[in-house]
């Protein structure tokens, strides 16, 4: 358990700090690296999202589990949004080359949000679920629109 | 970082105990989370193996950093490896289904050995972490020789 506390280090060490692609092999690793980290981050939103919106029975253990991984995830991408990564096989557009300071802001708002959202089921109130994950999920649209395409 | 700490909680309760693919919508979103957590994993162990085997500068923090990451992720994907997952884009050997107790047993060797391997890179001694990353190192052979095309 406890090497897990040191994720939050670990990822805000590797993250913002070095926007660099140095750390990886390749940009295309780089590429790939950050997609499989936000498809993680997906899967286990989307089950919470199912309970929010009513499609899947609310169960706040299950819906507290997949809200900590919802978090966690989303340390890692940023750092491998570097120089050189902007090609290949990616929607990433190239404001978030040009606007690094709007894009960092926009993560870290989607982040904020996540935390509240794990938060949130931790209460049990499937209604501060519902606020919460329509609050996450308004961040991902934004950063969406903005950049990706 | 509290709700970071939960997230071995929650891998552990979405992990073996339910080998089943009903939290995906779909086999092919199993398949995907699975090789998407697993090279989250590799990336961070790769970064750690440079340092091991001398092609990378030795760095005690990135060592430590990288190996947290490496430690946590493959907490993830066991739980995608549910009934119909055999099929589609993996190199996923029959010999899982078949053989359910041996593929466990060989998941949690890895495990064990990543944790010790992020353990090691915490000593700050060199030798620990290469002998350390030569034990994970044989642990993931082991596994994919034996269930991995």
């Amino acid at each position: 358990m406890k090497t897990i506390t040191t994720l939050v280090v670990a990822a805000a060490a590797l993250g913002f700090s070095s926007l660099a692609s140095a750390q990886f092999a390749k940009p295309e690793d780089a590429v790939k690296y950050r997609k499989n980290a936000l498809f993680v981050m997906q899967q286990h939103y989307a089950r919470v999202g199912a309970m929010a919106s009513g499609r899947a029975p609310f169960d706040a253990k299950v819906a507290a589990d997949n809200a900590a991984i919802a978090e966690a995830m989303p340390r890692l991408p940023w750092a491998a949004f570097g120089e050189g990564t902007d090609k290949g096989d990616t929607k990433a557009r190239p404001e978030i080359w040009m606007e690094q300071a709007k894009f960092k802001a926009a993560a870290e708002k989607m982040q904020g949000e996540m935390s509240k959202l794990a938060a949130a089921t931790k209460t049990g109130n499937l209604d501060s679920v519902k606020a919460a994950f329509q609050a996450t999920a308004a961040s991902c649209k934004a950063c969406h629109d903005d950049f990706r395409q």
